[in-house]
């Protein structure tokens, strides 16, 4: 058994490896739901739908999130609606775009939870759906909001993080990340026990801060992880001191941290023994281990499922010769 | 100032022939919402849509209820889901078609609801966003709900409106027609002025039992139609014995009422005092006059704009007939 923690487009793709090189139903999926918002009175979970789409193979290649072959007839009638909606209502906001099949996703979702269903039963219901066979978990049922503190026209100010994301592209330096309800959330149910039973813990190769961050907010997904520590794998998501997509490596700068593999080591020491970084980084392998972690170098960037099954691969012998299995009878 | 109290498809196609004799502004539609449904957790209006639809000349007109070359893609997407959801559930539910196009409609309006603006004024921002002229409002900003009693395998059961209109196909006998929260009811703000001032209430060519029945059901409207009898013309929705859409004859005959123009002006005699019926039913002008009301004989099935502008101006000059202008200063 085999257990993820994911964030949204790295995270997906080397899960796709992973499926390729290990029996699905021995997979189990622990993604981030820090960045959920709530659009149009939606239920949006942004890292579950990027995790099941490209694991179904229907992400929009191109973007990396949303389905392939999308229309977007509903964004658009929305537009005609939007100038007519009082300024302080987010009716109609087209900034964040939903194509017409992801919003059926959204839609059910919704209904679903408005009928009390927990967010992991309706995400295991979402995932059968897509006929795939592995365990996809949110982190929580709870409401767990990753809220960034942006420096806007000389000022400091918290918004949510699909503002900070999408309506800012994240544009903007950052001076602080909270994750509000962490201290309340409790790990859904399944989360604890796949961490605690699985052969390797991988860390996906997804945002330090703003995608496994929240995880680690969840005490007892903390611990969980902090005591499987030696069969914890990272895979770090920052190359030659840049981020393969989206802001880590600036947002590892801006909050103190060095946007290096370093930094990554750094932050996942507590909780990972093994860190695989990218052959471009081989030279800092000596600093990774300085910082406590053992340290793989391989080709980490993936350019298709070639490279993530080699990737996988190579994630799981790391795990192999790391592992902390039990002492067997006969050991001393 | 014209008011017209309206259902959904043939309301609309008169409201139309109106609009061609009338200045926009002058008009108000008062429109049923008790059919008003909430499906994937979203408000559905659909009479004051078809209204609003049609005005804007964007309606279906090979269905009269929708819009015109639409898409269907989130449907097709939800149907994916639909078979994971529990036997329970109303996630996922696809026998209530809504085009793309048509669900940004029931987004906007759910989120503004959801923001607290009350229905008028939603309807208001949407009428605006088709740039339509007239004034439509909804008879509340109430939950009114039509509830009809079916028969079915030998049981009465009472089920929602569009249970019985949509899921049903309006294929079931029915034994009762009621409007859940009608007695805590109040009128949409506009709605008692608008009758009160008006030169003509019009009742459109709607259902009377389940379009015109449930603003009726309201007490503060009867009581405002009532005070406004003889300026009141009705157009009848049965033609010679038949509905000329939807199941408005069977639903008469079955709560007991006689289907034809007769029948109608037993309902309407207390609240309008004059019943426009069409050619087809000229014998039976004095029945409808035996029941209190002037008759008027003219073609009301409308082929198009042009038949419905001509139905339009006839009906108003029924009602400058029978107006109930005050005694001027000369009379006895």
């Amino acid at each position: 058994m085999i257990t993820a923690l994911a964030g949204g487009v790295g995270a997906a793709r080397f899960l796709t490896g992973l499926l390729a090189v290990v029996a699905p139903t021995d997979v189990t999926a622990i993604v981030n739901t820090g960045d959920d918002v709530e659009l149009h009175g939606l239920h949006i979970s942004p890292d579950l739908d990027t995790v099941t789409y490209t694991l179904a193979n229907a992400i929009n290649p191109d973007t990396g999130w949303g389905l392939v072959d999308e229309s977007w007839s509903v964004m658009e009638a929305l537009a005609r609606y939007q100038p007519q909606a009082p300024v302080t209502s987010s009716a109609g906001i087209t900034w964040f775009r939903l194509g017409d099949r992801d919003l059926a996703t959204h839609l059910y979702r919704t209904r679903r939870l408005d009928e009390g269903a927990p967010l992991s039963r309706v995400t295991g219901e979402i995932v059968a759906a897509w006929g795939l066979g592995l365990h996809v978990l949110p982190m929580t049922d709870d409401r767990v909001e990753t809220r960034v503190t942006v420096m806007e026209t000389g000022q400091e100010r918290e918004i949510g993080f699909q503002d900070y994301f999408v309506a800012r592209q994240h544009s903007v330096p950052i001076t602080g990340v909270r994750f509000a309800g962490a201290d309340e959330a409790e790990p859904a149910p399944g989360v604890l026990s796949a961490i605690a039973s699985a052969e390797v813990v991988v860390i996906c190769p997804s945002n330090p801060i703003v995608s496994i961050g929240p995880l680690r907010s969840i005490a007892g997904i903390e611990a969980g992880i902090v005591s499987r520590r030696s069969a914890t794998v990272a895979v770090s998501p920052i190359i030659a001191g840049a981020a393969v997509k989206g802001p880590a490596d600036r947002m590892l700068a801006e909050l103190g941290h060095e946007p290096s593999v370093v930094g990554v080591a750094r932050l996942y020491a507590p909780i990972a023994a093994t860190l695989v970084i990218d052959n471009l980084d081989a030279e800092l392998a000596p600093a990774v281990e300085a910082e406590g972690m053992r340290c793989v170098v391989t080709q980490t960037l993936m350019h298709g499922p070639v490279d993530a099954a080699a990737l996988a691969k190579t994630v799981l012998s790391a795990a192999g010769a790391g592992a902390d299995s039990p002492p067997g009878p006969g050991a001393p």
